[in-house]
């Protein structure tokens, strides 16, 4: 049971509020959660996480994806700190920078080459840069509410940026084919690139996986018109397919952006593309300070080793699964509707006619106090490091808190 | 003495042509250097880099800029380990994050508040960012020739990017007063801020400190029309001045961006700023997942820390010294014009009547030869790494060095 107050996370707060604009920023700040939530953290390991109060917390946010195989896995953190000793940013790559391309090459299904980046956004920004090099188009079509990152051209808040950054979107619905035609034909024959998500996980939404028709028919419309078909996989990559997301659905992107779980935590992106976007990715210019450091492509090597070696999508699956199984029971029991949408390992967990996330607030702020951090209206992660024992103790935490929403709400 | 072959570095670029487009990408690329220098780099340590075959060089080049203290500094090291150990990229932030805004605040004469990003791109787009925000107004005024990114809105390359992506730019001369208040009166009612590097720093260009009438008129400008005076301190700060490196010429901007040498060589990037924009700055949604990470924030707090304790400028500025006058007397001896421009710890050098870069090229690629890695069009760096022996072992490289461009251009 965790404590109502968290006098240490408090005087944080007040320190942070100097120095920091509004206290804390980006997709972090606890601003948007509940009352309760911490915002500082003091340590981790495995799936568990301590606040700088000293509550531990079972972990379903894993850093909002990048945690994949627990928080200080022993072998990526001992790959990392070998290559370390030897040299991470240098004045030039080091062999592991071919190794992963190589690794990446092998592994995801369309990849011919792969480069490297330090952010999703990075990597997002760069598919984009390589379509329009490629075919000298400037149209890119993105589905509606989807989240690419937070540079000026993709934000979802975009105060401090112009119209002209994002003059050249235009929008369709995922998984809705005629809205992706009718996008097309507006601006037929200047269209450089469509981008889709891996699945639908828009925030505060159900999620939807990809349905076959509407995957197809993003590959019919890049094939037609020359575009590039760019897959987003920078929150799902590696959690749903090794080969790509779209391997579920049976078909290849032209470029796909990678980061958040392909190295457990270090820093990296990735963009990975096909023979066809080849001459146009090298004709291109960008670049960072730390895009080349070779710690973290050792980290991502031995994290792939990893996800082959130990099967650890299949495990992060069962491991959701039970999760999910638990939660519609408890809800059941309860008399409550809950929406369990996405994959397993990624779950997004709503309460049905709850327009004003109510009850979901309730719930997660209480699971919270029982020791598991949920979020209200983001999809969250499972990792290998998550035992049987993490989503039993969760599900205790969640019993209460479903008891805590039918005791304000009643029964559905 | 280098050998002329480097078997490993062949063979290792022979992998990358499959697998990355061109071979190799971004600033790091040696397509541009002359034939001879390694692609490929096996470790470093202190101001010694070892390519894959094996040889050593004098790295005046320090990663582009990251490495200051030394690659592998132990008190750096350790303090980063140490938060690893703890946690780095998590659910939420540490400590760490409060520390190092406390900590810059504390240090940087004009800052109220920071930020923190990944790469120097990141910190100077979300400069413009909260220009914008804070002023309404959407015209950026730049320095012709000037680098502040690789993004599309910046880079020097625009392939891939639309018109649009820089549409409202307007640039401007550095140093040159008349051609910045030309700029602004063609866009007079819609500037949002004026960025300048801290000193002028343009590939292949003899380098420019600022005059301090030309800081002065930035700063006049930015206070009669409102716009923020956004310095772009990625590549020089903390190389020229603990508290921004325009405290030498007496002028504070409004936004300051940081990146490079921050964390000697950890990933991390910085936006500071003054209490005025602070609403401005909470206004905006830029982030990343990776941007708390605490292992380069405990990185960056023993850096800073070891910036004060050790004066790392003025010893940086003395080996850069001694660099420079070793260099001026074999240029005065073998009958050469050189062109020793900008910081002594950022020095650029240029041959006089070179315009083809081949008695530079023909200068750095024997230097190599010899053992010391300098950059023929490029600023270099030093760091309080290198020792008195490190520059006398380089001079000695690049005495040798000299006599071949005497041999093959004369005396000039």
């Amino acid at each position: 049971m965790i404590s109502n107050s968290l006098p240490l996370d408090a005087a944080l707060r007040t320190r942070a509020q100097r120095v920091i604009p509004g206290g804390m920023y980006g997709h972090l700040n606890v601003a948007r959660l509940p009352p309760g939530y911490p915002q500082f953290f003091a340590r981790a390991e495995g799936a568990t996480l301590w606040d700088v109060d000293g509550n531990a917390y079972v972990d379903f946010m894993c850093a909002y994806g990048p945690m994949v195989l627990g928080y200080g896995n022993r072998e990526v953190e001992e790959a990392a700190a070998a290559q370390r000793a030897l040299g991470d940013v240098l004045t030039g790559p080091s062999e592991r920078l071919v190794e992963l391309a190589e690794k990446l090459v092998g592994l995801v299904s369309h990849a011919d080459w792969a480069l490297f980046q330090r952010n999703g956004t990075d990597a997002t920004t760069l598919c984009v840069v390589i379509a329009r090099a490629s075919t000298g188009k400037r149209k890119i079509l993105v589905a509606r509410g989807a989240y690419h990152g937070s540079a000026p051209w993709c934000t979802p808040h975009p105060t401090g940026t112009t119209a002209e950054d994002r003059i050249h979107l235009v929008h369709y619905d995922y998984n809705d084919v005629a809205s992706l035609v009718a996008a097309a034909q507006s601006v037929e024959g200047d269209i450089a690139g469509v981008v889709a998500s891996a699945f639908k996980h828009d925030y505060g939404k159900d999620q939807e996986l990809p349905t076959p028709a509407f995957a197809a028919a993003v590959r019919r419309l890049c094939d037609e018109s020359g575009a590039a078909l760019i897959l987003d996989d920078v929150r799902a990559g590696f959690r749903l397919h090794l080969g790509g997301s779209w391997e579920t659905v049976g078909v290849r992107p032209d470029l796909a952006a990678y980061s958040k779980a392909i190295a457990n935590g270090y820093t990296l992106a990735a963009v990975t593309g096909s023979d066809k976007f080849r001459d146009a990715a090298a004709s291109v210019f960008m670049t960072g300070s730390f895009w080349c450091g070779a710690a973290s492509m050792a980290a991502a090597l031995k994290t792939l080793e990893i996800f082959e070696r130990d099967d650890s999508i299949s495990r992060m699956a069962a491991l959701g699964q039970r999760l999910r199984d638990g939660l519609a029971a408890q809800a059941e029991a309860h008399g409550q509707v809950l929406k369990q949408t996405g994959p397993a390992q990624m779950p997004t967990i709503l309460f049905a006619d709850d327009p004003q996330v109510e009850k979901g607030r309730l719930f997660t702020v209480e699971a919270l106090r029982g020791g598991a951090w949920l979020h209200p209206q983001h999809n969250m992660f499972l990792s290998t490091a998550h035992t049987e024992a993490d989503i039993d103790r969760a599900l205790q935490a969640t019993d209460g808190a479903m008891a805590a929403v039918r005791k304000s709400f009643g029964r559905d």
